[in-house]
């Protein structure tokens, strides 16, 4: 069975035209289907308001105690419950997710040697009985970018690493479609040129283009997410334009991440 | 089948001590629940920091477009994420939904002859075969208070009332004990001592009490849903103190509202 998983970038949340393209697009796209959204702005003006302020270590936001109730507000609130709504309006079955719910996506406090990156998550496991059971009851699953470890703490996770490893835990049960939509038209020679997009990538070449520093920093771990969950038994991985994603997924836009 | 629907209030929220011992008491109930929760003064917290003016018309929010957005955010994010996360702590398979997820619970914005509530919604249908599903998955569902219209728009409804049309819902297929527990005892005759209250009232000894004006306003609208709740169905209901929860499911302590 298809199922299709995409993950939508912040540029795309900030903006509410652009938003409400993407979710009739995404509202049309038939069969199984989960949605996968980041944070975008808000967090940071949210957090501002409230005279919190934001601690960066290698452009990776620290999630302090009080950044975590800010993302977790934006975040689990008022993105996911806004884009649940607009979906149930365009007709689809929508349900909003965290990790915690249904003890989705557990993870474990990220242990790095010199950072402390805070209440950040690293997934351990996907609950991929309860997520399988919501699809095949019709549901779309909505994701919020926070997880849990189990004994009670909420965790600030990336989004494209959700994706990524809902996509490789989903694999077993469906053929899945891994989509990284965002702003630009897919993988770009040069950041600043839309028709420098690369059609398709191996491995081969995306390390011939790492090495001649051609990629731009920002697609790097979108990349790396994407080849390996093409090596972890992901059917096919997509990286376009959030309002193409219609042609994204029928192979005619963006770039296709091959194995 | 016997279901628990249990409302917890707004100051046992903004205790965290208080809200742990209830936790543990809830996670400890047997068999279906589901938990309602209300907001609490951490939504008037994060509005002032915002600079977001609160308007009361006799004692209830009005919900603008800025008020809408901070209760999303405090109630269906921070709240109900935190819950859900220390619910499973404690081994309670808990999942958050608002009334858009899934189309749980539809309302329609509130219709007034004379004061605009903003935001509000009034319920109108509850989505019995999601949530059942969900119980006979022995899940336990919590529930923020925001419900959605299915045109896109969420809407701030009071938590009482969201317990109460749950209750009267789920009446078809299980055996519902509905209990509102908040900070005081119960029912209190004398709403400054807590050893005043009632064990059982019927709906005439309501009447005669609110004509002595001997029940205290906050009570009256918790009272209605109750009396309302009995004569649609619901199997019982109880009113009373957060951390004894158990014995108010065992009849041995809080107010037991009779039809």
């Amino acid at each position: 069975m298809q199922l299709s998983i995409i993950k939508i970038g912040g540029n795309i949340i900030d903006d509410e035209a652009r938003l409400a393209t993407f979710l009739d697009a995404f509202a049309a796209v038939p069969g199984k289907k989960i949605l996968v959204h980041g944070g975008g702005k808000l967090a940071t003006k949210v957090a501002e308001g409230l005279g919190i302020r934001q601690q960066l270590v290698d452009g990776r936001r620290i999630t302090d105690a009080e950044t975590l109730r800010v993302v977790t507000m934006v975040y689990a609130g008022t993105i996911n419950k806004n884009i649940v709504a607009q979906l149930q309006a365009r007709g689809c079955a929508a349900i909003g997710l965290t990790g915690a719910d249904g003890n989705a996506i557990l993870s474990h406090r990220r242990v790095h040697p010199s950072i402390d990156y805070g209440f950040v998550g690293d997934v351990d496991q996907v609950n991929t009985p309860l997520l399988t059971s919501l699809l095949l009851q019709d549901k779309t699953i909505v994701f919020a970018p926070i997880t849990h470890d189990g004994k009670g703490q909420l965790l600030n996770t990336n989004a494209d690493t959700i994706a990524q490893e809902l996509a490789r835990a989903l694999s077993t049960g469906f053929s899945v479609s891994l989509v990284y939509s965002f702003e630009k038209s897919g993988v770009l020679l040069n950041a600043d040129d839309e028709s420098t997009v690369i059609g398709r990538i191996n491995p081969a070449e995306y390390e011939d283009l790492k090495a001649r520093k051609v990629i731009f920093a920002g697609m790097i771990p979108k990349l790396d997410n994407a080849f390996a969950a093409l090596r972890s038994g992901v059917g096919r991985v997509i990286i376009g334009r959030a309002e193409e994603l219609s042609l994204l997924l029928a192979g005619q836009s963006g770039t296709t991440i091959l194995p």
